[in-house]
């Protein structure tokens, strides 16, 4: 069921907030009423904020920031052995709870808590001890100076007063957090065991130094860099008359040894001791731990966990419910909390760890608005400058991100699905110009244009790729040169060489600016059509997989006999003489005489035989199988990649799993390949180079089509007004090749992804134009932006926060912004050449499982996959989209559909030649 | 996330509660301080509860039942046509409230109310009008009432009173609750007319009789029946200068036409009319509306919405909490709405549906507390006489209760389990007894046994089969008596008497009482026994079929010329001439001259050849298109079966797929592989039968075993002692019967399945004792009851609740118990033989898709298997099941192992020949 809560869709980039405003959002659009929502008990609540800070300067709250707090409550319990702190509740966001068996800790949760207690709590705080901004160094001293400044109604004789501090100070029995496999090994060395734990002795005082239990605490790494602790105190005791309240701030965080479960510097003590009538104690920690955790955390992190996904829902209504319904909250805890950050800002620097910080700093350079990418300087080049401006402070950073496991995994991922595509291209190139490009210009091409893209560009996260408008364009001209007797590749070159100059001029005066205009319609459109024609062209080369191995369907088991396949020399003489059984396999033992027996189908075919009989045109299983490779590739990476949402196994499995599921599924696909041993379509690179030897000292490689040479000379082939006449269909390629380029870079710079970095549009267009010229020199293929292997690129990066308070979801913090995964890539596909014998192993099927999972991937990415969806659904189980609350539906419905027109009206054109014309479909 | 709450698990099987207590649960099971929720305001809230009620009383509220309340909210607007009044929000349970757009509702949620409007609530309701129990026939009567009981010091001026009573009695206009087709459609017809809605004349009044589009509202049938109506109506005026409010109860529900939005008689009234000051108006309407349908809904249903599942836990816990927090609410609306309940609780019989009556009656008989029908009579047959107590008064309704369409999915469903599982079992009994029994022997015994039990027996929900002890001790059987030189079938028949006799003498004994001392333990580990033994079986079937179309792996495109198969026969002679092509067929043209070419594999075996060649032991293709066909039917089966829990389309739309989804899957695999047409195994029932003409003026089909007749004699064949040695091996037979056949019966009749009609678990023996003679006597197959069948029967016929509250699950009502499905799928079974044509396209890997489905659904309905993935799940994944709070993990663990343990141990033993001595094991 979804949960109501109004623009919650778009808070969750809103930069650090103040504690001053209480934020008191409402589940009501339209209600008022929350205005008065703190102002319920002005009397009393402000003369309990008055106690608590007689210094209070509400005019000061400014952008301080208070640290986390960790929040420990023990409870007093009387235990065969005597009375004993026990630890019953911790918060750090939620709250935890040791549950009834008291063997394990509850789920992370938000704390309901009975009005009740909130009111006891206030009664406690008006009535009892309040010690602000303490100084001491022990916990000893802080109970001494707590129980010696009673209020004087409330004095303490001296007996019960030491009789108090000797309870104060036993060592609280902590709740261990045990891992799956430390509670299993347990089981396994003592299974009925049960509650007898090793507890170090019960009657120990608190040590003045973290006990090795502590240290060891596999929690402390779920509490946040420059926490604080909190210590929060209850219990019934027979020999007090009326209670015993303490609350006490230090002035410094001060390590308190092994009070705390993890080892911080503590900051907070509230303490209530009092006679065993009401039993309520506990629930008045909790409201006081709940006071503590729920503005802190609130101030801190304000855009976390509003952030409206998953099982986030839950405790966010009823923590907004809570402090709705119970405003006065709000007062009281900022009276005794922000006060303190205000105090002392700089407190906190110790704790403070230098990741945040740097990150902190890192987004000051330049956010990625794309008002600020593309704002026009109105200076020639000057976009140009600017964007180097913007990226030369991250070219040492852009190498140093990269250290990381999951990079390997990214690298594995987009190799393989480069040299898919690269493969693809090339065939489909060299057929379409008579292999003047073949797959070996495709390999080196796109080795080198990567290359140098990732090394220089301004979006290195950018994956280069042969694109499909392209693909048209060459196999015209190259026809076009063939009708008018032209020479293509010189012809080419001069395309390219105008293209080039185009696209500097392009740059030079800033025509990315006009990216700026394109809309979420165009956005989408462009990606949702690119993404369709990865999945169709997968499910295409799947189809005619069936066509190259065709299955027989008509086979009946009962006609075994009458399947078989002959070599039919044509000369008759041949056939009936034909005793050359030049091979004599052992499986052709017996033969009808007349037969060439023992020549196989290459060999019949090279003779100038051909094959006669009912089995020839069929081949067995392979196409099956490759089906079954296929959907086993695609259905294992979707399930892999959801393995990070599972319940199952701790968080570092499953984003470890998660991380590397493509390259899993690739894997596991391959060895079941392998070990059925049938001969299905294998992804082959060109490894058999033909070597020429030339005047110098090193040999080069042939081209696949000996024709032509490495370099292409602008002169000698053609007619002089062949080079003018290239600037028109240059035009044309141009307007292809930006429009690719830089929806291409929209797409990939897309708020949703946080890149910190920036982008360099025009940077990124004047590489792939001098990219333009290189490849018309050589002769080999052009490139432009890929958009689906970009995406899946970035996708493979995703940075989430490691630590995050228990029941919280990981945070998604951006992409890995490097240049190092790219160039790996491409440095592994100019050396593919070399991995042959490995690559080899690698069926094409699951190659295409794996572009069938891209294509679905960069589908669903965009919103226009959303509202498709909710085409589909009635209204009640629409997911609280933030446009849904605002928008009416029908006109949200009407969008959809006109964007899914277009969509067809794309898919028609670009069905049709026309499609060259219309650069924006690929 | 997980979320917390206390005691949930096993409350949703709670009875109807009284709205008397106001069961204040604690989200903290130590938490003692909610006894004091409801106190905090004693004296205000005690007063404004008085001023409620005078005659209230607080001694009387019993058992009564409140009935649900469906609330309007309206709100005055000013349009520019005027003042109107427009429906703003609606509860039935959960709160819905029109969105920002004004064109879409919102998700049914939990209301979250800022507490000030609480306060305000309890203002207004102290200082305005009540009118309590008042008789009155229209709106206008009720209106002008109120307006005229003014209290003193809120009297209103004459001129004032009318103005007010006009604006009253204006028409409110409704949101429509709009289909996803009407949207679409009215989409279609004019895309941009955006709000300018079709609504009816803004200025009309109330009409007395229900409008046109009331009538229609698509609303409606979420209303619960007898369901009354609430109007809450507030409102900024320009003209009052203090608030107008007025409370109205009314005696009797009236129906006030066109003031609601579906025409229900309205029972409660809330005006609250006032000068535009606060604009808190609407929150108070919110508070009132919700205080309204809070305690009446818990009152009404208190399993309801309990029960832990999905999404439900956001509400709960947000309505707990805002119970707990505030208290107050519960003694305010308890005081308003049960004392009603309590003055007339037979005023709400006219709106009581007659089938919700119906179940109420229903439960009375014999709820299915294992208590009471195993409990020992110490009569001889007096738990049989029970039973037949029990079931009699129901057998009228085991017909009528099958009147749905559920039931022919069902049907069909359990038909081909049913089919499938006897061909299976048929062929391996034929293998076993040398065809003694064989398929034939199967079908009609399983139809006839089917058919008798589901006719006669206790539990007609379970269905009959083969199970796999009773095949292994036939087979040991058939081996001995060949042996030891006895006629098999005369020694079965006597050991069959046996069985029957001993099986009568424990009815007699009401020895089933035992099955009261099976634990969890034990049906689990059976449970699961049987589950695996399912999933294991459809997995060695499918891979037996790669045995019996083997697949060439090493297969090579290449050699294509060097695979064949000749038929050889065997005499040289016949090699050499052998120009018998007796049928030339034009696929055979080119032949080498010596082969005896056209010669099928069976005609080449007949005539004593043998097949020769590289591709005559393997199949091509068919082994892989089995595993095709096997994986997409069982995750069609999963992902149709899910269906109902999606968020697409209607739930009817989906409820109708997902209990119809077997049988789409099936339907759906058997097209695709009709359509690719490759000769996959298929299911072949014996359909030609050969009949021997007797005697008698019909003929009747010859057994499988031509030396057996339909009637087995009991004397002639074996020596006269072998009577009475039967009795030995019909000890072992008896105990393995009773046993799988009560622990079968235990399953079934869980309380999870709710249900109603009771088990006879001596009955259901008495069936299987006396079937056991008959099949005896005429040579037929034992049966038992089959566990996974039978789960999958049950599952197959869940009833759920149709009308929930929006926002609200399903809820789970119970079963269709029946005998109408049972004795159609054994007619079905009976008739099969006249269906092999139909029967003859389904595909056997289809159908051990289902088998698998099958397994893997009765393995998950275990409690075992939940805590095995919680072997898997790290402490906060871990759902909040009850157990897991109350219990410690590491003995949840221990269990769970422990029972691994034995189960393994089960299955080796179940391997080896010591099966018939365990016959726990299947």
């Amino acid at each position: 069921m979804r949960v109501h809560m109004p623009g919650t869709g778009d808070t969750a980039l809103r930069a650090a907030d103040s504690c001053s405003q209480p934020r008191l959002e409402s589940s009501n659009p339209g209600a008022p009423s929350q205005t008065f929502g703190c102002s319920i008990f002005p009397s009393s609540m402000a003369t309990a904020a008055r106690r608590a800070g007689a210094t209070l300067q509400w005019e000061e709250r400014g952008d301080v920031t208070c640290p986390l707090l960790f929040i420990q409550l023990n409870q007093l319990l009387s235990t065969p052995a005597g009375l004993e702190w026990r630890e019953m509740a911790r918060w750090i966001k939620f709250e935890e709870k040791v549950e009834d068996g008291g063997e394990r800790w509850s789920t992370p949760h938000v704390p309901a808590l009975p009005l009740h207690s909130l009111f006891q709590l206030r009664t406690c705080l008006q009535k009892g001890t309040m010690l602000l901004d303490l100084d001491a160094t022990s916990f000893k001293e802080i109970i001494d100076k707590a129980l010696s400044e009673q209020p004087e109604e409330a004095e303490l004789q001296p007996a019960l007063r030491e009789h108090l501090a000797a309870l104060l100070l036993l060592q609280p029995q902590h709740q261990p957090t045990k891992s799956l496999l430390q509670l299993l090994t347990e089981l396994g060395l003592s299974p009925c065991r049960g509650k007898a734990k090793d507890r170090s002795e019960p009657r120990t005082q608190v040590s003045k130094t973290p006990l090795k239990e502590q240290l060891r605490n596999r929690f402390k790494k779920k509490v946040p860099p420059g926490a604080e602790a909190a210590h929060v105190a209850v219990g019934e005791v027979e020999f007090l008359e009326k209670p015993f309240t303490a609350f006490i701030r230090l002035r410094h965080g001060v390590s308190l040894g092994s009070l705390a479960e993890v080892s911080l510097p503590s900051r907070f003590l509230f303490i209530l001791l009092g006679p065993p009538r009401v039993k309520a104690y506990h629930e008045v920690g909790r409201a006081m731990a709940t006071l503590l955790t729920d503005e802190v955390s609130l101030a801190q992190h304000p855009g976390m966990g509003w952030a409206w996904n998953g099982d986030t829902r839950t405790p966010l209504l009823c923590r907004l419910q809570w402090r709705t319904e119970d405003g006065a909250s709000c007062l009281l805890s900022q009276g005794l909390l922000c006060h303190r950050a205000t105090v002392d800002p700089l407190d906190q620097q110790p704790h403070g760890n230098g990741d945040m910080t740097a990150a902190g700093d890192r987004a000051s350079p330049g956010h990625p608005c794309s008002g600020d990418e593309l704002e026009r300087t109105g200076r020639l080049f000057g976009g140009l400058l600017r964007d180097i401006q913007r990226k030369a402070p991250w070219y040492g950073s852009d190498f140093s991100d990269a250290l990381h496991p999951q990079c390997l995994s990214a690298v594995l991922y987009i190799y393989l699905a480069t040299v898919t595509n690269a493969i693809t291209f090339g065939g489909m190139l060299g057929d379409a110009t008579a292999n003047m490009q073949g797959v070996l210009e495709s390999f080196l091409g796109t080795a080198f244009a990567g290359f140098f893209f990732c090394l220089f560009s301004g979006q290195p996260l950018t994956i280069l790729s042969s694109t499909g408008p392209v693909l048209v364009f060459e196999r015209l001209l190259f026809s076009f040169s063939q009708d008018h007797s032209l020479d293509y590749l010189e012809f080419r070159l001069w395309i390219g060489l105008w293209v080039g100059f185009f696209g500097v001029v392009l740059v030079a005066t800033e025509a990315s600016h006009l990216v700026r205009y394109f809309t979420r319609f165009t956005e989408e459109g462009f990606c949702a059509l690119i993404s369709l024609i990865f999945i169709y062209d997968s499910l295409k080369k799947m189809l005619s997989l069936a066509d190259a191995f065709p299955i027989n369907w008509q086979y009946r088991l009962d006609n075994v006999t009458s399947y078989s396949c002959t070599c039919n020399l044509s000369s008759p003489a041949h056939s009936s003489t034909g005793n050359d059984t030049s091979l004599p396999s052992p499986l052709t033992t017996w033969q009808p005489p007349a037969t060439p027996a023992g020549l196989s189908r290459t060999q019949c075919l090279d003779r100038g035989g051909h094959l006669l009989g009912t089995s020839c045109q069929y081949v067995p299983d392979v196409t099956l199988m490759s089906f079954l490779l296929f959907g086993g590739t695609f259905l294992l990476c979707i399930a892999l990649k959801r393995f990070r949402s599972s319940r199952y196994f701790p968080v570092g499995v499953r984003k470890l799993v998660s991380d590397f599921a493509v390259i899993l599924a690739i894997l596991a696909s391959c060895v079941v390949d392998a070990v059925l041993g049938l001969e299905t379509p294998k992804l082959l690179v060109p490894s058999e180079l033909k070597w020429v030897a030339a005047a110098r000292p090193f040999c080069s490689p042939q081209p696949t089509n000996p024709a032509r040479g490495w370099i292409i000379f602008p002169f000698g082939a053609n007619p002089w007004w062949v080079c003018l006449l290239s600037a028109v269909p240059a035009v044309l390629v141009t307007i292809l090749i930006f429009m690719d380029q830089q929806i291409t870079a929209v797409i990939l710079n897309r708020s949703e992804y946080k890149l910190q970095k920036g982008a360099g549009f025009h940077l990124d267009l004047l590489c792939v134009s001098l990219l333009m010229v290189v490849t018309s020199v050589t002769g080999l293929p052009w490139y432009v932006s890929a958009t689906v292997i970009s995406l899946a690129h970035m996708e493979s990066l995703r940075k989430e926060s490691a630590t995050s308070a228990p029941g919280e979801h990981p945070e998604f913090l951006g992409i890995r912004e490097q240049r190092l995964t790219g160039l790996a890539v491409f440095i592994l596909m100019g050396v593919s050449v070399f991995m042959a014998p490995v690559l080899k192993h690698i069926p094409m099927p699951v190659l295409y499982g794996v572009f069938l999972h891209m294509g679905v991937t960069a589908l669903n990415s965009i919103q226009l996959m959303d509202r498709v969806r909710l085409l589909l659904m009635p209204a009640k189980h629409q997911p609280d989209l933030a446009y849904l609350r605002h928008v009416p539906l029908r006109r949200v419905h009407l969008f959809t559909i006109i964007q899914l027109l277009c969509l067809a009206l794309l898919w028609l054109l670009k069905s049709t030649v026309a499609a060259i014309i219309f650069p924006v479909m690929v």
